[in-house]
């Protein structure tokens, strides 16, 4: 018992300086798995990341989303998220409606070719990811997954 | 051997939506932890994570870093490390010294200031990202370490 206690304060240290080395390792490891996934994007389909996450939203959101519900969902400003949507709209992949009942907002929604576009992208998307991952084993992946929703809940309920 | 076969596919698809699953929660805690962490930088020492980027970076090479190096290791362009560098020497955190035999480059270093400052934030840094992870139990934390900086490298590798 006497041992443990003595350790304990060095313990705690290390622990700390795991979780600091972690921490550094995820910051690496997200910013350069973004950046191929913008680089392959840019490529493969003259997209951007942006582009796609909204597209991701509206995807999810066949009955349409309004401008502040997207910019909130992606944590994006109002302005970015209307040039975007602008922008896919002159593609023929948005359509924006107007809101029953309000004047000033609209709907935005894929339209058909959207939706198309979209299974395509995020077809390869998944293939880029499964790529780039491929070290992690499957059910590794899905524990490390539910250990990292863990964290960020933890994180937002102390945010509130 | 039959049924294996049959379920492979099927396995095959669930481990890339796994990995897929992963990435999206990689990507979302560390926007998340970033922005707790910026957030008390500014709140705590009135700074900013690339200021606490260079110092680290400096507090690594206590003989100086020429611009190029420094911008090198935080992939930030030059004219942003300049910017920084300029204003943390005007904190007298930073001095910048003539590089012998190059007259355009300067090297810069941490002051005494500088090096007590860094230590200051650091230490708090590290206590904050010990408890946003505390979800992460020390040795679990020291693995997950190991196996992001086996995908960094494997990235890496297929970048050469």
């Amino acid at each position: 018992m006497t041992v443990v206690q003595e350790h304990s304060p060095q313990k705690g240290e290390s622990d700390s300086k795991a979780r600091l080395r972690l921490w550094l390792r995820l910051l690496k490891a997200s910013r350069q798995i973004e950046a191929e996934l913008r680089e392959r994007l840019r490529v493969e389909f003259a997209s951007t990341l942006p582009r796609f996450d909204v597209m991701a939203a509206l995807s999810r959101h066949p009955q349409g989303m309004k401008m502040s519900a997207l910019s909130g969902v992606l944590k994006v400003s109002n302005g970015n998220v209307t040039g975007i949507v602008d922008r896919l709209t002159e593609d023929g992949l948005v359509v924006r409606a107007q809101v029953p009942g309000d004047r000033r907002a609209s709907l935005a929604r894929l339209t058909g070719k959207g939706h198309a576009e979209f299974e395509r992208q995020a077809k390869a998307h998944e293939a880029w990811v499964d790529t780039l991952l491929k070290d992690v084993e499957g059910e590794r992946a899905e524990r490390l997954a539910t250990l990292l929703n863990d964290v960020v809940h933890s994180i937002e309920e102390k945010e509130k």
